[in-house]
C-alpha cells in the first residue's frame, strides 16, 4: 500500500468535498451525464490514440501508484551478500534452499537461472533485457496517464461549450441562466479534477516508482552475476553500494 | 480494421451526441458555414504549411489508424524460422515456392531479393533503407495531424471572434444576443472536437502503429539476412527474440 | 509559384471573408488603427528582437514559400549522370559547354569550380560550407516567422486591453458598449490571423522548402565531386539514389 | 541568510499587501477555507505524485533558498593552496591540525579521508560520487517545487469553479452575486501567488544554489586529490582557477 | 547604438500611445500603484529566483541590446592579416606599436599576451576560456530576461484579480463597476507590455548579439594564435574565412 498516494488522494478529495459542503449541497456537483461525457470522451480519445492492450496494461501498471511493495535496497543488498557467502561456501546449488524466502518474481528468476547453471554474462544480459521491458512498460503507462490528463480538460471544455450553446439558444427565461451555466461548468470542473488530482500525479508517481523498481532489479542483476562469478562478498558490497544513495550504504560486515 | 480507433471515435462522438440530445435538438450544433470556416481554414493553413503531396500522403497514411493489418511478431518469426529451415535443406531458390503464402509487400520484396541472389549485407542495407523511408513517412503523417490539431482551435477562435464582433456591433435587440453568441461559440466547439477527438488521437495512433510496423519490418530484414547467411535457425530465433517483448517470445522448437 | 501556399492562403482568407459577409458588412472588420497597432507593434517587437538585416533577409527568404522553383531530384541526378559521361569521354573542360543549360546558381558555381580545376575534396568542402549557410539562413527565416507568430497575438491582446479599458472608463452610455467592445476585439482577431494563417504556416513551409533545397544542393555537391574523381556513372547513380526516396530512384541506364 | 530571497519575498508580498490596502481592507483577501482547498489540494496532488520522503526532503532542501552559507571560491582555493603547502612541508598527517578551522562537512570529510591515508584517485572518486548525490537531491528539490507551481493554479481554478457553480445555482438574489464571485476568485488568486511568488522562484534559486555548491565541492575534490598527489601548489592553483570565473581568479602567490 | 532596438521600442510604444490617444486620454493608462505592483512584484520574484549579482549583471548585459559596437568581421580579419604581415617582417614585438589602434579590450589582451611572449596554444586556451565566460554571462542574461517575461504577466494577472475581488465585494453602485474594472485590467496590460515589448525581445537580441560577439572574439583568438605560429597570412585568411558567411569573405590580397 502506497500511503502517500492514498493520503494524497483522500486529502485532495476530502478538502474539496468539505469546501463544497460548506457552501451548499454536494449534490449540485454530481451530474452523471456530465461525468459520462468527460470520462467517456476522454477514454474514447485515448482509445483512438492507444491500442486496447496498451490502455489496459496502463491501468494495471497504475496500481503500482497505490499498491507498491517498497523495495528496500538495504534489504536486497543484504540478501545478495548473504547468498554470495552461502554460494562460496556450499556451492551455487545451495541457493535452491533460499528460493522460498524470496517473493520477488524477478529475484526468483535470477536465482533459478543461477541454479540452472547459466553463465554469468548470459544471466546478466537476460535480466537486463527484462529490466528494459519493465522500464518501457512503465514509461508507456506514465505516457498514457499524461495523455489522459491532456484529453480530460479538453473534453471538459467541449462539454461546457455544449451547455453554453444550449443555454444561449433558449435564453428566454433569465432566471434559468444561472443553473444552466452552473451545469455547463461542471464538465470543466470534472476535466480539471481528472487531470490535476488523478492523472498527472499518478503519471508522476509511476515514473518515480519505476526508477526505484529498476534500481532494485539492477542490484539483483549485478549481484547475481557477482555470485555466479564467485566475487569476494566485500568487493561485491562495495560495487553494489555505488548504485545507492550514501545513507542507504549499510555495510553487512563489521567496520 | 483497428477496433480501438473505431470504438474510440464512435464512443466519443456517440456520448457527445447523446449528451447534446438530452439537452435539446442536435440541429443547434450543426452549422455548415461554421464547419466550413473551421475545417476549410484549417486545411488552408495546412496547405500553406505543407506541400500538397505531403498532405494527401498524410491522409493516406492516416488510414492506418483505422485499417491496420496487425503484424504478429510471433507469426513473422515463425515464418522466418520455417523458411530458414527450408532454405538450409532445399536451397535458397526453394523460397520461390513460399512467396504466394505472403501478402506483405515488404516480406515479398525481401524474398524476391533473396531468390535473385543478393548478398546478405546488400539485402539488409536495402531493406533497412526502405524501413527508414517508411518511418519518415509515418512521422511526417503524425506531424501533419499534430499541426492540424494546432490550427483547428485557432481557426475556431477566429470564427468565434467574427461572430462576437458582428453580434456586438448590432446589439440593438437584446433578445438576439443569446442565439448569436451560441452560433459564435460553435466554431470554437468544432475546433476543439477536430483537435482533441480527431487529429491529436490519430497522430498518436499513427506513431504507435509506425513502431509496430517498423518492428515487424526489422524482423523481416534481420531474418532474411540470417537466412541468406545460412545461420542456424535456433540461433536466429534467439537473435530475433531479442527484438520482441518477453511474452511474445514463443519458441518454434521444443524446449 | 508554390500552388499549395497560394491556394491555402486564398482559401483561408476567402472562407473567412465569405463567412463574414454572410453575417454582415466586411467593413466592420477593417479597422486601420487596429491593424497598425497589431502589425506595427509586432514588427516593433521583432526589431528589438532581431537586427534589421535578419528581418529583411527573413522577408526575402519568405518569398520561397510563394515562389519556389521545384527542385526535381530525378532531373538533377539525370543531369549529373549525363555530365559525368561527357566528362569521362571529352574531359572536364567539355563541361563548359553545358553551363548555359543550367539556371541554378549553385549548380553553375559547382561546374565553374570543376572547369577551373579544383580538387574534388576542396570542391565538395566549399559547396558543403555553402549549403550550411543556406540552411542557417533558412532556419533563421523560419525562427523569425515563429517569433512574429508569438508576438502578434500578444500585441492583439494588448490592443484589446486598451479598447476594453477605454470602454470601461466611459461606460455611461450602455448602448455604446457593444460597438466599443467589437472594436476592442478586432486587434485580437488580427493577431490570431497574422499568427495562424500567415506566420506559423509560412515558417512551416520555409522549413520544408529548406530541406528539399538542401537535398538538391547535396546531390549537386556529391555529384560534382564524383565527376571530378571520374567515378563510374552507374556507381555514382547508385550513390546518389541513396539520398532520395525510393519512388524517385529512376535509373538513367537500362535495367 | 540569502538576502536576495528574503528581500524578494518581502518586496513582492509587501507591494501586494500595500496595493490591496489602498483599495480596501486586507481581510477580504484572507479566506481560510479557500487557502485550505488550494494549499491542501496542491499538497494532496504532490503526495500522489511524490513519495513522502521526497517531499519532506524537498522542503528541507528549500531552506537553501533562504539560508545559504555563501561558498567563496576565492576562499576555498586559498585554503586548499595553504594546506597543499603545509602538506608538502610537514606531511599529510599535519592536516589533522587544520580540521578545526573547517566547518564545511564535505571539506572535513575530504581532509579526514586524506589523513586516513586514502589513495588520491579513490578519494576523488568517493567525493565525486557524493557530489552527484547532492546534485540529484537538489534537482529533485527543484523539480518538486516546479510541480507544486503547476498544481497550485490548477487547484486554484478548481476552487473558483466550485464557487462559481454554487453562486450560479442560487442566483436568486442579484446583490449577492458580486461577493460570492469575489470569494470564488480568491482561490485563483492564491494559486497564482503560490506558483509565481513562492514555488517557481524557489525552484529557480535552488537550481542556482546547487551549481554554486557543486562548484565549491568540485574545487575541494580536485584540490584534495592534488594535495595527496603532492602537486606543486602553483600548478594546482592554475588548475583550480580554470573552474572559476576570471574575476575570481586571485592568485595566492605574488605575481 | 543599436538602431533596430531603439527604432523597434520607439515604434511599438509610439504606436501604442497614438492608438490610446485616438480613443481618449493617455492618463487612464498611467496608474502608478498598478505599475508598482507589476514591476515591483516581478522584480521581487526575480530576486527570489536569482541572486543579486546575477540580476544586476543581467541589466548591465542588457545594455548590449541598445548600445552595441558592431563587430565587423571583415574589419577584424583585415587587422589580423595586416598584423600577421607586420609580425612576420618586424617580429612579434613590433605589435606593441599597433596596440593604440585597438579599442576592443579582448583584442588588446590577446596582443598584450602575444607581446609578452606567450606560447600559441596557451594564448588560444586562455582566450577561449574567456570566450566561454562571455557566452555564459550572455546566456544567463537572456535567461533572466526570459524569466522576467514569465513573471510579469503572472503578476499582472495577480493585480487584476486583486482589483476584481475588491470591485465585486463592493458592487453596490453599478456605475462604478466600469472604471473599477478598467483599473483592474491595467495591471494585466502592464504585464503584457513588459513581457512582449520589453523583456522577450531583449532576451532575443542578447542571444543574437552574443553570437556575433563570440564570433568576433573567436576570430581574434584564432588569428592571434596563427600570428604567434608565424602562419602564412594567405592561409590564415582562408582559415578565418571559414568562420564567416560567404558575403563577408573579402580577401585582403589581390585575386
Amino acid at each position: 500500500m502506497d500511503l502517500s498516494t492514498v493520503i494524497g488522494i483522500v486529502a485532495a478529495f476530502g478538502l474539496m468535498v468539505s469546501a463544497i459542503m460548506q457552501g451548499g449541497s454536494l449534490l449540485i456537483f454530481i451530474n452523471v451525464p456530465s461525468l459520462i461525457i468527460v470520462l467517456g470522451g476522454t477514454i474514447g480519445s485515448a482509445l483512438v490514440h492507444y491500442p486496447f492492450g496498451d490502455l489496459t496494461s496502463a491501468f494495471s501498471v497504475a496500481r503500482k501508484a497505490f499498491f507498491h511493495r517498497r523495495h528496500s535496497s538495504v534489504d536486497t543488498i543484504g540478501k545478495l551478500i548473504s547468498y554470495a557467502g552461502k554460494a562460496r561456501k556450499e556451492g551455487i546449488l545451495s541457493l535452491q534452499s533460499v528460493m522460498n524466502e524470496i517473493d520477488d518474481e524477478f529475484f526468483l528468476k535470477g536465482l533459478q537461472m543461477a541454479v540452472d547453471g547459466q553463465e554469468p554474462e548470459a544471466l546478466k544480459d537476460m535480466l537486463e533485457r527484462e529490466i528494459e521491458y519493465v522500464m518501457e512498460r512503465h514509461t508507456k503507462g506514465a505516457d498514457i496517464f499524461n495523455a489522459l490528463a491532456a484529453y480530460a480538460p479538453a473534453l471538459g471544455m467541449i462539454g461546457t461549450l455544449i451547455g453554453l450553446v444550449q443555454m444561449l439558444q433558449t435564453m428566454d427565461n433569465p432566471s434559468s441562466i444561472g443553473p444552466a451555466m452552473a451545469v455547463a461548468l461542471i464538465t470543466t470542473f470534472y476535466g480539471a479534477i481528472i487531470a490535476n488530482i488523478v492523472c498527472l500525479p499518478i503519471a508522476g508517481k509511476l515514473q518515480i516508482r519505476s526508477s526505484s523498481e529498476v534500481l532494485n532489479k539492477t542490484l539483483v542483476a549485478e549481484g547475481m552475476k557477482s555470485i555466479l562469478e564467485g566475487e569476494n562478498p566485500r568487493l561485491m558490497e562495495q560495487r553494489l553500494h555505488a548504485f545507492v544513495a550514501p545513507k542507504e550504504r549499510q555495510s553487512n560486515f563489521g567496520k
